[in-house]
């Protein structure tokens, strides 16, 4: 499922710099932006329906990976057999190599869950019910606290972990325009480090690639983010069950609170043989 | 209108923060992030409804404007008589001072135009469109080109914008968590300043606040944020009819398309008196 799934990550143009010693005419690298629409195929024979579940602005490469840990992430894919196959749909777009629709189609007894994916959007209510609606798109049906005694991380290894990002980062110095997502082990060494325009693709995208190989064990793992963290990050790394994550820049106080309440690590500001433990600290060794 | 859509940004949480100097238990800033609801009240007399339109992530304060300023950007309102009323909804979640629920009530002859905002979401379709379809979500009907012989910025001013948006942002220093973004004027005078822990909520709520104050004229302004520059910023500020976009860091390709498209001048690492022009650079003067 691998072969047609790989874009061009960057693009050159023509731009003009200024600066103190006056304008210059020259190229640049900049990351390539495209949308990617996901389709999924689902429902018994004969009664097979295709429907577009979501329009995301990537970069474009590893796009099936991106489908495939999209749809984990919003909780309409749970096992690796739910998978029938995933293709490239359509004609490519006027100048690309390849099309932007990805087809995924799922087992003939796979439900689609279309209200979980709907939940955020056209919720029809009388008046009545404002004020005593929470805000359902929080709901958290499902999610598996991590187990407070699994997975130690030593200080040092946490130390080396943006270095060993960045030197994967493949596009990033050409363009300081993409954001990384890594996953590593305890012991510091980095299993898969993706890149993106958006971080949350790049996360979608490590854990999609890990789904399709279909280890999708990664309780004893670390997801790393070169930006910063919010909501969305952790909710991807818990709807994966990744118990712990490091960012280089700030959490979000949404952040925080669900990691704690889900027994989550959070390490924020990981740069300069420093960082901030936001939740779960004793995950975190210091010394050995 | 502006009353109660004042939140809190940060608020602090209790970390352990590690260094080569060992460990201290402390306190931190963090950047505030909760989900927001916008309901839209419209139709005829006697057949009026509510409807949910989007929850998104965002840091309190300025809600109002967040909710107007979403609206404009999908499209959905462009005139400021098309308004009502905006208040918040509902009682406050629990350990909140307000309601995260915000109700825009349209006048009574306005349609909502719910295809426009549904465009990404569950188009139901047979296979056989598949490779047909574009991706529709890029659809610009109705967006107008900026004049190019129209609003002219020196490289001097552009110069001193990063510092001038810095210096007005409240919260960043404390957290190191927001975006902001800036509403300028060609002589470099920043006329208002938004911060938000996602980069398209600070767009939005600085149009918004323009919108609420009758003041769409954008067509001679700049437009700043703090971070990179991605497709949606571009979207947003061709909506509001801003020409021109100065961003600190990196933009991405799409973002480069669409300046080009549509006549505005788009600026990247803008910092350190340099900066790279990719789009629109006869606005940009030396000199003078």
């Amino acid at each position: 499922m691998q072969a047609m799934d790989r874009g061009e990550a960057t693009t050159r143009v023509a731009i003009r710099a200024l600066d103190a010693g006056g304008e210059t005419a020259r190229e640049d690298t900049i990351a390539v932006e495209e949308p990617m629409e996901i389709r999924v195929s689902s429902g018994p024979e004969g009664e097979r329906r295709m429907r577009s579940v979501s329009v995301t602005m990537r970069t474009p490469g590893h796009d099936f990976e991106l489908a495939v840990g999209f749809l984990r992430g919003e909780g309409l894919l749970t096992r690796r057999d739910q998978l029938v196959e995933i293709a490239l749909c359509g004609p490519p777009p006027p100048g690309r190599a390849q099309s932007n629709i990805v087809r995924v189609t799922l087992a003939q007894d796979v439900e689609l869950d279309l209200v979980k994916l709907q939940r955020n959007f056209y919720s029809t209510s009388s008046c009545g019910i404002c004020g005593k609606a929470s805000l359902d798109a929080l709901d958290f049906e499902g999610y598996q606290a991590a187990d407070p005694a699994r997975l130690r991380v030593a200080a040092e290894v946490v130390h080396g972990m943006p270095a060993a990002l960045r030197s994967a980062q493949e596009a990033f110095d050409l363009t300081g325009g993409l954001h990384a997502a890594g996953l590593f082990r305890a012991d510091g060494t980095l299993d898969l480090c993706r890149e993106d325009v958006g971080r949350h693709n790049a996360v979608d995208k490590l854990i999609g690639r890990r789904f399709l190989d279909g280890r999708l064990e990664l309780a004893d793992h670390i997801l790393m983010v070169s930006g910063r963290v919010s909501f969305e990050i952790l909710q991807k790394a818990l709807s994966a069950g990744i118990p712990a994550i490091v960012a280089v820049g700030a959490p979000s106080s949404l952040a925080v609170e669900l990691a704690e309440r889900f027994s989550m690590t959070l390490i924020g500001f990981a740069r300069d043989r420093r960082f901030n433990v936001y939740a779960g600290a004793s995950r975190v060794v210091r010394g050995g």
